[in-house]
């Protein structure tokens, strides 16, 4: 019999986050494979350290964080493989993902490769807009507005579009984008809505209003938040 | 010394989703409140009841699930005051939320009534659109695409405009919404896109995708998802 594959979330980063039933498939599969950055520790590991026993075997799956600079097919294509050969063993396969496995994660490249032929289980995970937003003390969107959830990294015409279309925003993945964002926010009269959040739920945590963060350094796991009505 | 006040996420429905961090809190906090229709029981109070005992003071919130029809200001004014006291007498209140509790979570309507007075912790939850995805088995965005989490009761204008702006579309509240939504899904050309989920992760959980569902009753939890671009 063929082992049974899971995308496990690990939620925002708090390993307090993570879900019951995480724990207990991460507890109990005899392989785990988590991604990593090509030299370093993996933040989804770590976030599920406490969890992890010597007798599970560990699939490191390793890509830089700039996947446009590497051949990540191959790396997927080789992990796939690594992870097929254990489930046609019998082996369950735990895949570990920071937040959400189906929003933005790189579990998809697992995913795509392996679920016509293997039946796949995804545990969704606390996503990091729900932890940033919890963070920033503030409602994401209430009653019948919309929410657009958008990666700073898009084009500024694309941004400018985006933003005028939706009550709540949340601008992921921050990072060297902070001083374009700022600038589209401000031309469209939307930074007076607008909080900063970084590190959501980890130990650096730390929230502001967009007004008041110039001049800072955004690291990659930074968030922007817009709320333009949060009145009920 | 006063109280502080909780806003626990719980998750879609299973228990299972609660995070460890939900679970401690809601065991440990001397009161729990928790919204509930005007007549039966309280879905949020089901998904946490392993959890609470006899010992634990509850603070029920009935409310209708028309608010329209409903003095809900009243109904929130009430409930506001009962936790104001206990937390002014020093004990903990934990409100329980479905879902998220910042994303279109009845909870904010406390959160706006207390959060001047009190300290608000937020416990961010596994949001019913992760739990849908997970359900569905497909991811809901993927690299650099954007997502557009629409309520259903929005006008068709809306709906159209909304529609056109995102790769990735998570449409809420479906029920009795579901003919009109399919009419403007199938007049853009994006019915072949969309997966119809309710109930995800509960024990009526059903997935089809949207074109088999015709003549189906949509439950008020369903959704409907659409990844215009899934492909790595």
């Amino acid at each position: 019999m063929k082992g049974k594959l899971f995308g496990i979330g690990l939620g925002p980063g708090d390993p307090e986050l993570l879900t019951i039933k995480a724990t207990r498939i991460i507890e109990s599969a005899p392989v785990i494979a988590y991604p990593a950055p090509e030299i370093g520790d993996s933040f989804a590991r770590s976030i599920a350290s406490s969890l992890i026993t010597k007798n599970q075997l560990e699939i490191i799956i390793r890509t830089p964080m700039n996947l446009e600079r590497f051949p990540v097919n191959e790396v997927y294509d080789k992990a796939s493989e690594t992870i097929k050969r254990h489930l046609n063993s019998g082996s369950d396969v735990a895949v570990l993902c920071e937040g959400d496995p189906f929003l933005y994660g790189s579990f998809s490249y697992i995913f795509f490769r392996l679920s016509s032929e293997f039946d796949i289980n995804i545990v969704p995970g606390v996503s990091s807009v729900s932890a940033c937003a919890a963070a920033s003390g503030r409602p994401l969107v209430l009653k019948n507005q919309t929410l657009s959830i958008v990666p700073a990294t898009l084009a500024i015409s694309e941004l400018r579009r985006l933003f005028l279309v939706s009550e709540g925003i949340a601008i992921m993945k921050v990072g060297r984008h902070l001083e374009k964002i700022r600038k589209v926010l401000q031309e469209l009269k939307l930074e007076q809505f607008a909080y900063y959040v970084e590190y959501a739920s980890l130990k650096g945590e730390r929230v502001s209003p967009l007004a008041n963060t110039v001049g800072w350094k955004a690291p990659y796991f930074s968030m922007i938040l817009i709320g333009k009505d949060l009145d009920l």
